[in-house]
């Protein structure tokens, strides 16, 4: 079997852990790492080819896009284009459908792959989502995230004026509804309760029940373990009361990266085009040949 | 929009609640049922065209089986000849690849398509052991049924002689392993205890911790009520301790006629040939459109 050769485009969080998941996948082998500043090579990568570019990487089949979400759309159509494969994370739910119609052209024109908002949400409790409404089509489904660290409400506070260091934590308090647990470190000459007021007033926090709490070191304080449950309670045919749930409990980072190498993998069995998880079947996800697949798991 | 017109073929516990089902959906419609005798009408199907063959049905773009498993290869392979496509909940997991070739070759002679093993497991508990293979490829997942009837068992404990009604019950205790409860009535001339025994010494229950009860009526004890729960723990790259869990508590005729029209839908969505779920994007499954869907689920 030929192995895929990836690249890992920005190496933070999520790419130390795709690093690792394509690492222990049978499929896929690592030809290189992207990055701003190339000469910038921590000990895990020295084995690695680092680049500031990816077409200085030769014979890339798919490109891991580990990147903040803002930057996605510039760098998947520039890598679509190069008729290479791209998957991502994006993970802003309103602007997915409008991220797939411009991913889709440029791969359709190049005759590749993208797979978009491929983490865990948006992602695999999409697909969750996705069945249970299948087979309840009349209800409502919950999605109540945590307790975990929210990336992007920690991002929010750390850009509130005198907050020197910051952590969101999400706590389900159900039906969707979430309370916001943040730890912050204040800058000196700052007063604690000004600084707790102006996050509390942020459009990220005014519509949730926020705490903030004063720490002296938030680095004490971070988990990267996340969990949610999926919840749908609805009718299948004229009958109600049909209730199901889906559980996790998880290193988010860790699930994201595997979920990244998933549909690495399925992208390479789909037409050219750009797809969310939710549209690709879930057996091309997984490595193995399809009836001894579909012998053990169906 | 143009309905797809629905044969439901056999009018038991899941043909009844497949009308349902289809009554409910808004793109099909019901253009007859097929009975071995068509003369049997009960009254809720009075208003419907019954036959002895689907053959004698006009323009049918997809057939319901909703006889036993034993029969569906054969029926299965009959429609699809006649170019019309199929679902069926055959449940024998040991037989599914083998049904899946079979099918498969006739579906693509005719341009037809089946879709089989589509229930709730066989079905879409599928789909989710298989989203969790996906995005936690090391690991084990158990499957743990019930509490509910079991169809199978009590179909085999009614074959035990001195058995004159019967009900098994399975309950779950953990790891995959099952309790069965099963409740009889005993025939006039039989001893219970001798019964009882040849019951736990049938292959069905030999190998499962096995309790046995007579009653004076197995009809009050009887509820279509039934659940699962499947659970894996395992690794996602190289990260251990990934949990996840799917529950449901489900009337289970219900779900399966909601999930047979799930895949009906998604049947006309793919290439001639035949498919479990778990080669079908769930999108695929839903009514709406795309990037309605998309914008709601992902």
């Amino acid at each position: 079997m030929t192995k895929k050769r990836a690249a890992i485009v920005g190496y933070g969080n999520i790419g130390k852990y795709v690093m690792e998941a394509i690492e222990a996948s049978p499929d896929f082998e690592i030809a290189g790492v992207v990055r701003r500043n190339a000469a910038d090579k921590p000990k895990e990568i020295a084995h690695l080819e680092v680049v500031d570019n990816i077409t200085k990487l030769k014979n890339i089949d798919v490109a891991f896009l580990c990147t903040p979400t803002r930057s996605v759309e510039e760098q998947a159509k520039e890598i679509l284009a190069l008729g290479i494969n791209t998957v991502d994370s994006y993970d802003i739910h309103g602007g997915i459908v409008d991220l797939r119609r411009e991913l889709d052209k440029v791969a359709k024109e190049s005759g590749s792959v993208a797979v978009l908002s491929a983490g865990w949400d948006p992602g695999s409790d999409s697909v969750v989502r996705a069945l249970m409404e299948a087979i309840v089509p009349k209800g409502v489904t919950y999605t109540n995230f945590g307790p975990g660290m929210s990336m992007g409400h920690t991002v929010a506070v750390k850009a509130v004026e005198g907050v020197r260091a910051a952590l969101s934590v999400t706590i389900p308090t159900g039906q969707g509804i979430h309370r916001r647990m943040v730890y912050i470190e204040v800058e000196p000459g700052y007063k604690f309760e000004e600084v707790a007021k102006a996050i509390k007033a942020d459009d990220y926090f005014a519509h949730d029940e926020t705490h903030v709490q004063q720490v002296d070191n938030v680095n004490d304080y971070i988990d990267m373990g996340h969990g949610v449950n999926l919840v749908r309670k609805g009718v299948s045919g004229k009958t109600h009361n049909q209730l199901m749930d889906f559980n996790m409990r998880i290193n988010n980072p860790a699930l994201t990266a595997q979920v990244l190498v998933a549909v690495a993998r399925a992208g390479f069995k789909q037409q050219a085009g750009a797809y969310t998880m939710i549209e690709i079947p879930v057996i091309d996800m997984i490595y193995g040949e399809k009836e001894d697949l579909i012998r053990k798991l169906v």
